[in-house]
């Protein structure tokens, strides 16, 4: 199978080139500024003129078909995989969730299932751990090689899915041998916790107090503290969704002390505020997420964080639960599910958010978008670039067709967006996923069931 | 009674004068360049020329008669506070100790059994809580307004004194109401504990691996979110014994942004280090305390944050054991009871490695060693100054006369000094507390069961 | 002479009691719980029950019967000081001006002829030198033994005052060996000249553009340089007028690395803000001075500073010019002579703004009109403290007496004020200046000629 | 012409793959996995196994043919770019010099007449401006135009390079408008002149007081002016030969804050130090530059700085004397002439102490050596990386050959090198520029003249 992509603005996170581009089977063959291959040669040719060839988006943060509290996320991994490839983004990495007294390879081979039938496009995990032990720390070994190199921590939901900092600590010196990457959700949950109670004794009840029992500096001090026990582990660490210029400061903070600390942030944290919360008749729940929306006036830090690359990467945490079940928090906001939508938004708000309004370059946005995930869980060069030998996960992009994000139009399965009416300009028009048709001019043509599991590296 | 004290230099946190000084009773009366009382009218004549008159000082952090791990620290209320007076201190506040499932009440009694009979200078206690619930809480406002005003809390310790950080936030928001403040032992110990017990498993036993096994940056954690978490809640924090400059920075950073953030550290960490853990024959043991002695580089960070006031007190921690209960940690560092002795020798350390060195200046002497002390912890104006009014708790001081520090000639019950052979300029040659001669030309001449408790002020 | 203050409550940087004070000829005698003195042994009784009794205030930054391009502010050293006597200043030092080819004690002698006859209080001499060679650097040794121990030097105005960096890192150096300090004007002035031109060449004219023309950073940058010269040269440093958070965080990195370096700030830079440029009718000449006033949003900052010692003063920078003067500049606001009265309500406001509005205590309060700047510029313990042998500089201040500032009711001989209308509550009764009432119930009741030179000492 | 580079591993920025290279003429045209192209298609094939294949090295700051006091730097264009080409270096921007009162058109004439028979690689010039006036700035901007975009200022070196802040803040002003970029020599000179001057007058006079009369601190002072001056003209800015630790903090503070600021370091800074001053027998004097070495300890932080991208560059100041003119300053430090060889060095020593250090990726040893001084410099994508349509300026490098540097086997026309007998491993073996072989295994096989001028663009 050949794919010839012609004419089109090649674009990775250090080149930008008029080019073409001969994909054979599943791979990238070869790039030349004018490829003279005959018709006959050729399956499909694709016209990219006036149009960018990206690397498929990476999403490294994402929770299909997950159970939350009685609910459970609205997209599995076909409407979700779809929605994201409408998206332009080629490969996820969701989270599987080891519960309390299971195997991390029970939890393993449980996403799995979930994902093999339905993925429309490649897919790995994350390893969330609940429960550690003698016994899951070697597991965690086994599944470093099996290609599940990173394992996602919290430092909050005491009861549910937070770990002591001993255990924390284990986990980070285990992956000092193993090679495995800790993923932190950081936000100090004992703190939560007695806001959230005094809160709720007092009758603040609106989704609001979601925001206001989450103070930023609490989100800060977890992160200072998660990059403190890797600094004595001498291990890397990352920092998922990060959302307030308070948890960026303790990222800049060891990252000018030479610490190898990363950090995530996500579209909703650059695009939408606090003062969202404010929306009448309980609107204000669509936005219920962890860590919650932050001040408008600091978002310009994470802009800057993300320019200067102490923010590496852009997910997407998308997590979407309908109004119905955001309902089951009328009343009482620490009932309301966490998360909202995004896995398909995210190329083009960041794009037009982004690039579009000078904030970040057109090279800065692949490499948000695609290239630093796949190089920081080890993705990279299969993933994460437009080169010889490298997966044919390719967007053709548009940086000027203009659309208007609704819940109605977009592909994923939930009865809200978050951002319902935004206009935005880029969005991705025809998308390969190792090398075959995923969407065309806008229209879903790939099948359930093609993607596959993404075996990762462990660091080098 | 009446007593003149003549022809010294007296000194305060600011101030710096010859004059007389009149003494009626237990308190300062009268203050003046040249004091005209008829010799009868005066019932002892001090002579001060060429001296320093000092207000007593105060140390805030002493462990007398303190049961740690089936020893008992060797000094007494009595020894303690007569070694303590023989080096210009007049003041401790020492610590009551809350078991689990004790009252605060019950810890109170306790300790003041220990002193009432046997202390011969004034002392308070702050109230170490090791388990929070409704009912503590409730006794803490109680003992505010009984003169109890300070709650220390361990963030090490699991099992023993730790609390956790909601506990621990807990306490500090219910000092925004009822005026105390919380006093922090600022080291992971979570952290530590994985990391001792890593330290034994490789049989790595020896008295250094306490200081190798709990690092700076673990005490520097800490004090950052106890800093973080004083700050969502409000209210100031006060650092025990911090001991390294990476701690010292966090408290800086929280000062540079306007936190009401407050840390003291202590003479061992100014002039001794780590290499006195490589004392041979087990000699290293004489300095096992926690936090552990720090690299020497680093300690002229500290003597900047006390010119800079970013650390504000310098408390001892005195904590003796004798050789013998330390060797109970042969084979296992972890066994060895924590603490050394100092309650007698910090005003001449930091005379002479202070003031005399050039590092401070004679007014901040004054105010590290007493004024702020006696500010912070709701003894000011009663202590800690010179001034009509105040008790007249007052050391005529020596600058010229040198010591050679000696376990044999101290007056600490205890059978080392970790300063032993030490030869330091600057030391107390009479002591009064309330008026009362206590120690007269270096000899005691004080009575057990003279001092008071002191019934401590709120912030205000 | 003896004059009795009874009742009073006596406030010093540290200390705070209530006592009865006597004052023989100059200086305080003795201070007391309750002097117990016969009537007809005192001359003069004061009541201050009620009233905190203050040593006088100290500025350290006025410009009196200074020439200032074809103009010459607005009150001489009795007009002056008298004012300042009303607000509670007891003691001023003002600029000498060494003009370019003059000496520095011709300088000295014809700022001394300005104020001997004329000056109601005491006064010293800082000594700008505009032009530095041998000579001159020999000269300021001279001075320093003569008790001018401070030498104000400008990074602005090219041309008239600006010193080259050469001829100021001299400067410093010099002072490394005579115990001189050197004070800084620290603005960048090339950058602002540019500025400046191009704002009259653009028709942008009006009175806000002179701080439009003289942004912060130009600030900063030469607090940063002139401290790092300082560092170079390993000496002290001050920073006069600091008017800005940005140059303020230059100070507090430099102090929190543990260089000497000092600043002063200004009540119009707390109270006063660009917004007040914007005045109509040519009013918002009636602001201009330099460093112009920032943005309102900032001065927090400052109190911080003010709070937490990395500001070290509060000085007044009075240089007062009419109306009329002022409109030199209408049409043109690089004319409009530059600077405001001050002298008068620099106690009032701070005590009001900072002690009564929670931003500082009142021992802080006291250190940083009167103490520090008597501490930094060599009039300590004789001004800056109530001690026995102090000066007896003293203002009974009525803490709840409540003022509106007015051009007519103060006075200062100028036709306007810059905070009219403003209420402030706390306020001068009484003054004594070395023993003699100079303001008695709010009455000057002084002398002209009375005030003698300051002979200051240098650093130790 | 076609050229095929096979079975390489081609390296860029952010890419390393397997893959095939065709080059046609001047450019790449076709980059694979495996090219398919028969033998008599293509003129040269070049076998790359084992082999990295990586952009051509660019040097932005040589000093070829420069008179510097009396001498003139020691090689021309063509020793110089023989000897750059050698070491992988393919582009060179080097500086024209305005003298007082000349155009900037007679100094860039001036200086292509000195390059153009004799450059064997392309290169470019920045434009040394020591005399800014109104035509002067009208010059700026037609250089922009012509492809000169860069443009160095001096703060040292008064009398002879340096500019006043008005004159550098009115260039950085003029930037803002045409594109161009401010390049500054950042150290304070006149700190540095009157070091000097007091050195040599106290009679130290030998090469290590080169270094101990030129701080680190005078180095960082300059840079924070510089980098403050742009921020106020609200344009970017880069600084030259940073050397210090001290002056990358500057860089760095600016950076957290968003600002534009650029750097780059230079190898001598990197392997070598203020030690190496000691050397005997006037030896030091090889190593006197401006910045100096400096010391040893803080190298670190240097590298930490270019593994987080606050450093964007490495140049090599390449500006070599032979020992005769060196020991012009012999009897007086400040007579020898300032400058080292460096130009053929600096890839081998950068991998082999960089990346097989550990310290930076290969990807960064590409992206500091040549893609980014490209980007900044306005030459990508022509030069800078490996793309199609890019320019054949290629090195086939191996890295597993191990070469001792040495004079005499160096191509430099210099008599000493700062490294002499140190081994590194990993140098170049073969080098294209725009598709021509100019090096062949290790042999010159290029022609003097064949460089071309670099019209550079100009910021977008």
């Amino acid at each position: 199978m050949r794919t010839l992509i012609r004419n089109g603005t090649i674009v990775t996170a250090v080149d930008q080139y008029r080019g073409d581009l001969l994909v054979e089977d599943e791979r990238i063959a070869l790039i030349g500024t004018a490829l003279d291959i005959p018709r006959e040669n050729v399956d499909t040719v694709i016209d990219a003129s006036g149009k960018y060839v990206l690397p498929g988006g990476i999403d490294v943060h994402t929770h299909l078909d997950m159970p939350f509290g009685g609910a459970t996320s609205a997209d599995d991994f076909e409407t979700g995989t779809i929605a994201a490839a409408h998206g332009g983004t080629t490969s996820i990495v969701d989270f599987a969730i080891q519960y309390k007294g299971q195997t991390l390879h029970h939890a393993w081979e449980t996403w799995m299932k979930k994902a093999e039938d339905k993925a429309v496009i490649d897919y790995g995990f994350h390893m969330i751990m609940t429960d550690l032990n003698d016994g899951t720390e070697a597991e965690m070994d086994a599944l470093v090689r099996q290609g599940i190199t990173s394992f996602k921590l919290f430092m909050a939901y005491r009861g549910v899915f937070m770990l002591d900092d001993g255990s924390i600590f284990k986990a980070l010196l285990r992956t000092g041998n193993n090679g495995g990457t800790i993923c932190m959700h950081a936000e100090n949950g004992d703190v939560i916790d007695v806001l959230v109670q005094r809160a709720l004794a007092a009758g603040l009840t609106a989704p609001k107090y979601h925001a206001l029992t989450r103070p930023a500096r609490a989100e800060a001090e977890a992160t200072h503290r998660a990059i403190a026990l890797a600094e004595i582990a001498g291990v890397p660490i990352y920092i998922v969704h990060l959302s307030s210029a308070e948890a960026l400061e303790m990222v800049m903070e060891a990252r000018d002390r030479g610490l190898p600390a990363f950090a995530e942030t996500c579209p909703q944290y650059l695009f939408l505020s606090y003062d969202d919360y404010e929306e009448p008749d309980f609107g204000g729940a669509k936005y219920v997420m962890s860590p919650p929306l932050r001040d408008k006036a600091k978002q310009d830090q994470l802009w800057r964080g993300l320019a200067f690359n102490d923010l590496q990467c852009i997910s997407t945490d998308h997590c979407p639960f309908c109004m119905k079940e955001k309902r089951l928090g009328e009343g009482d906001f620490s009932k309301i599910p966490n998360g909202a939508p995004g896995i398909e938004t995210r190329m083009s708000l960041v794009y037009d958010g982004g690039v579009r309004a000078g904030r970040i370059s057109l090279n800065r946005f692949v490499e948000l978008t695609s290239t630093s995930p796949a190089k920081i869980f080890g993705l990279f060069p299969r993933k994460g670039t437009i080169a010889p030998g490298s997966d044919a996960d390719l967007v053709v992009f548009d940086p000027n067709r203009t659309v208007t994000l609704a819940a109605k139009t977009l592909h994923m399965k939930v009865d809200y967006n978050p951002y319902e009416g935004r206009q935005v300009t880029g969005a991705a028009d025809t998308v390969l996923s190792r090398g075959r048709l995923v969407i065309e001019d806008g229209q879903f043509v790939g099948r359930a069931g093609r993607g596959s599991f993404l075996k990762r590296a462990p660091r080098s």
